[in-house]
């Protein structure tokens, strides 16, 4: 049980974090800042949080459990703006997508104090952001990379581990460098693909009476398209590099099914297609548990 | 109100066509055809057809609706195992998801009989297949296209469009040409991707450790991934012109993207992301009709 749950960032996440703490009883009270005012307000309006913050620090004051749920771009000067605050025992988190330059900046900014932040990525999302999508279950039956250093304090850990399981997902501990290589596959390069893919449908001369003739196949298959490009050009930048290995290995795939399409081999085109039908076909999602963190 | 449909081919489509048909009250007997005798077999014991018919001739024979619902790669073949009894009044369709190739196809075979057959493409489908997943609704709420000829029987046209609104769907008329251009982009470029992008994750030598973290943005991204293979090996070998164009403009697209990542253009990044974000958040499925053939 906390105190005070103070929340940099009330967005989808921050504030679904937020209500998913109080229904769980985890928390007596929420205190949250965004850049924007009228954010903060919007939060406070629908509950979400109890109290507005002028300031991240402010947020932070008090505070016995803190997430900071911001672009990662903007993680940096987070950390910056309350690392006179971070102090031991409290347990700071973050929610970014990409895991690596978060842990870099922690390290330079907060140096001795960075056994106190927590790395975190929650597996959940929507492709609509702001706290009006705020939702209590957000998270529940999700999976939580949590990406600790060796200063990491091993008690926060466990709280980390403790407060994510009480709201219903499991968590998984990885390296930041694992968890980058692995979200480059299955999370940043199919945004990447979908952002990519609607904009050539869109932007082509056509495009708007072929989208009126899209079925439930290509809405399903662009949902992400619509996710948040502020976010999204973080991720792409932050983690460029596995995500450009990731895109070549994809167009290898890609360049090898358009060979056999030209030169005509059906056999060769349907066992290609055979496997990532079967495959997929098998997958479930969450489905085993590498390296769990319980 | 038809007194019997012939079913040729009792998988999902077939199966969908003959229970909608059953519970709108359109038809008296459904009488069906399978290559696989167990699967004719399969469909008469779940009450999707009342009998079965020991080939596709004895299908047609004495059914005034037929509804042909097999790989497009078989269309040759069936519409020569039915051409003698092809004849004026009755209402033959298809629900190909390639228009070009089973007009050709028709022409070549059934000759001054063409007029007889609609050609039509329900915008409907699951990412599984065969009889056992038949169901009466999977047409309802969705587009079907048909794809006259100058020679096709204009009271057939016109009984295609009642049949198909009477089960639901909304009837839009194009050009076979036209339907094979807008399909390459809204559907049958996505299946490729979808399947070059799971088959990429899942052969490399992380890819099961990848596959078990993915979420739920993955899990949409890829359901289209696990369509039925031999279907889309003739699809993408039927329409592969138009798709190999498309797959051009998404890889010009894609290389756009790479290369404001690679060169760290970050206002560049996000405007394109925004792009894909802002058209994607304002398309709806189905929300426009160009041409509607009502």
């Amino acid at each position: 049980m906390f105190n005070q749950l103070g929340v940099i960032g009330c967005g989808l996440m921050g504030g679904s974090f937020a209500l998913a703490l109080k229904r769980a009883g985890l928390v007596k009270r929420v205190i949250g800042y965004s850049k924007s005012p009228s954010t903060t307000e919007k939060a406070k309006k629908l509950g979400v949080i109890d109290d507005t913050a002028e300031s991240a620090l402010l947020a932070v004051s008090g505070s016995d459990i803190v997430l900071m749920s911001v672009p990662v771009s903007a993680s940096e000067a987070t950390f910056r703006a309350i690392r006179h605050l971070v102090e031991p025992g409290v347990l700071f988190m973050d929610v970014g997508s990409t895991k690596r330059d978060v842990v870099d900046a922690a390290r330079r900014v907060l140096k001795d104090r960075v056994g106190s932040f927590v790395p975190a990525h929650p597996i959940a999302g929507k492709e609509v952001s702001g706290v009006a999508h705020a939702d209590a279950s957000l998270y529940a039956g999700r999976q939580v990379i949590i990406t600790p250093l060796p200063q990491t304090d091993p008690d926060l850990v466990q709280k980390a581990t403790d407060v994510w399981s009480a709201i219903g997902s499991q968590v998984l501990r990885m390296t930041p460098e694992n968890h980058d290589a692995a979200f480059a596959a299955v999370s940043h390069l199919p945004h990447m693909l979908a952002f990519a893919f609607f904009s050539s449908v869109a932007k082509q001369p056509a495009g708007r009476d072929f989208l009126s003739l899209a079925g439930p196949g290509f809405r399903d298959f662009t949902r992400i398209a619509a996710s948040d490009p502020e976010m999204w050009r973080d991720v792409l930048m932050a983690n460029r590099e596995e995500i450009l290995k990731q895109s070549m290995r994809f167009r290898h795939t890609l360049d090898a099914m358009e060979h056999v399409m030209k030169s005509g081999n059906v056999e060769a085109l349907e066992d290609l297609i055979r496997n990532a039908s079967e495959a997929r076909a098998n997958w479930q999602m969450g489905a085993t548990k590498p390296g769990s963190g319980r």
